[in-house]
């Protein structure tokens, strides 16, 4: 097993930013300057293309460990952020630059689920052994309950198959704006914990029954589709229900 | 104008329960036992064959009142509760029994659309009847902030063109459970107040999509669709945004 290092420590107003290492996988873990140990540990996936401290990631974890009292990480998907581009990746965004340049839909769609595919692939694994090696400080513990706070998106792409995968995951936040397939939906209906899903109603790329064919997949009864017009670029929550993680991770 | 007579009050754990008449429409008016006056008011639709004090409204309004500090009023609608049934609605509700008895769900769709038509074009000046005798009321005012608090089904079949007519309801929470029709759709074009919607995710008759054209319908961006699992009659409403008339009356 991968321990975790530390690379560097950060504290400001009531929040303490540690970035780390497990193997080769850089993350940031934010946690309460001050409080219980085994406080919840919320994971964050980022969307494609972003990484583990885009500004709207790091400040909905700022917010999580400042009002709810969690602690969050967050970790670099594979060729994002301060990773290398393996080569099957490079190949994969000149793809996506020529399907877009030609407008050729179906194509962006199939390449998009082919790379969605293939990072969650990867990116599972890397989770897993993160939640591992965050089980072993003492401030986390293996009493923490643990919840995946989303991300639309490559965050829900990579967050279906982990919460599918993963029992110590005791509720999730997902969402749409990606395109919804075969895997996926099998993954969905292997996942019994309460779901919250965000749909960003008037997404330009993916087809909404899609999503709420994703919807109707999860196994739980113990769901909530919330959605709110725009694309997921342009979205602006509202009414979300902001104490779901907290009525199940305390 | 008809003034409003107050007919019985009672008072039970911080709630001020009166029951009055607007001409001859039987209503209920739930308050703050103390509080400041121009409280904000939520208007409350009871669903199809039931009345003003059903208890699922009933409990409702009075954790409006002590929670958030609201008045809250509802009203019998034509046909229901304490009121008489007009010739024409013991005719439908005739129509209503065959139509579920053979099974025919055409039938069962149209005598629907028709009498929900026929409800609202009957309760809305009501309703309108009912605020101007209300806001006569030195504890409610003309100053109080207005919001339709919803109910499913008939709630909204009359609370979407409610809503579209009167200037004074400034929020409104509306949801599926009912055919969707033209003139509705129509209506709801005109409403531009922020919305949140409702929508029994697995509804037996109405079609999914039919409530999404609805909500599209709305003229507001300001509106969030949220959906559980479950008919309207076996819905668990779970993480719907508490917090959204608080938000826009106060």
């Amino acid at each position: 097993m991968n321990s975790l290092c530390f690379t560097s420590e950060t504290a400001s107003d009531g929040v303490v930013e540690r970035d780390f290492t497990v193997g080769d996988v850089p993350g940031v873990l934010w946690s309460p300057a001050s409080g219980p140990a085994s406080a919840p540990l919320v994971l964050m996936g980022h969307g494609g293309g972003l990484h583990k401290k885009t500004p709207a990631l790091a400040a909905r974890a700022r917010d999580a460990v400042t009002r709810q009292g969690f602690s969050v990480v967050a970790i670099d998907a594979p060729g994002h952020g301060d990773r290398p581009r393996a080569a099957e990746d490079e190949q994969v965004r000149a793809s996506f630059r020529e399907a877009h340049a030609t407008g050729d839909r179906e194509r962006f769609r199939s390449v998009s689920i082919g790379y969605a595919l293939s990072l969650a692939e990867r990116a599972v694994p890397e989770w897993r052994a993160t939640l591992d090696a965050l089980q072993e400080l003492p401030e986390i513990g293996r009493d923490a309950r643990i919840g995946y706070g989303g991300g639309i998106s490559l965050g829900t792409a990579i967050g279906i198959p982990l919460t599918a995968a993963e029992p110590r995951i005791s509720a999730a936040i997902f969402g749409g704006g990606f395109f919804v397939h075969d895997e996926l939906l099998d993954a969905a209906r292997r996942i019994t914990v309460p779901v919250q899903f965000l749909l960003p109603w008037d997404d330009e790329h993916v087809d909404r029954q899609s999503c709420f064919a994703l919807f109707d997949a999860f196994a739980t009864t113990e769901k909530t589709l919330h959605a709110n017009p725009g694309d997921h670029r342009t979205i602006r929550w509202i009414g979300v229900d902001e104490g779901f993680l907290a009525r199940h991770l305390t």
